[in-house]
């Protein structure tokens, strides 16, 4: 369904989806809620999950921390619903807007990845910025939903 | 003004704020228009980007193709104002929800970048997806804000 990449006009201005897939065969994702607008994630697809989400309209990505095809809800049942699938002027990004059911998108349980801001213009020499939480509650308990699967989160 | 990574509860659940730069030393960024949440942007930020971002409160990037720092807007005179700035769960990605002066963020001239979708569900085997265009008339005209400068999208 790839077109091949033959000129910056054709790729910005044209109408054929022809994606550059960086050096490990990856293209960022970057997945807001549809209703909100708020960010809930930022992923990646390979050939295969892009394919996918196309051929389903449910969001596909690519693991890095676990290197397998990601159906995104497969283990949670919170599937993402593809209402629109954006490409980027240079063709090296894509935007979903999705539905979730269920309402999270967070393996910690948040609704958003993002629940936390880092204050601006008030950052002394030598300090380390403190965070600011934005969501009090968790939406599902990661306990329950994961188990003993390991934590995705890399030091 | 950033923490070392200890401990996975430190950086999913602690306000330090300690990003993790990839092995190019760069960590995503994500740009929505605050008033209308639409994406308008993905980009790079290293240690100094994202330092000068958290003390003026105006974006700066990595530019991976021009390999140096960059305050957008400042040859095209859109700047970003960044009204909040966000991190992720293992905060390896950065949100930032900004203002833009004269209401562009995309070098083609486009208000975003993502300007085209792929249509769902409708491919058949062997055929190249058709994009849809969103924007139908350009904020700006390229050729006069940056005349001769090369462009940034690479095949």
């Amino acid at each position: 369904m790839f077109a091949t990449r033959d000129s910056v006009e054709q790729v910005e201005e044209g109408d054929e989806l022809a994606p550059k897939f960086d050096a490990n065969g990856l293209i960022p994702v970057v997945t807001t809620d549809i209703s909100s607008g708020e960010l809930l994630m930022m992923g990646y697809m390979n050939q295969d999950a892009f394919s996918k989400t196309v051929e389903t309209g449910e969001a596909h990505y690519w693991s890095r921390s676990r290197a397998c095809l990601w159906h995104k809800g497969a283990t949670s049942g919170l599937i993402q619903k593809v209402m629109e699938m954006r490409i980027d002027d240079d063709q090296d990004t894509v935007w979903l807007r999705v539905e979730v059911n269920g309402g999270a998108s967070c393996h910690v349980g948040y609704r958003s990845c993002f629940y936390r801001s880092i204050p601006l213009g008030k950052v002394q020499p030598g300090e380390t910025v403190k965070l600011h939480y934005h969501e009090s509650e968790k939406v599902f308990d990661p306990q329950e939903i994961y188990g003993d699967a390991p934590n995705p989160t890399k030091l």
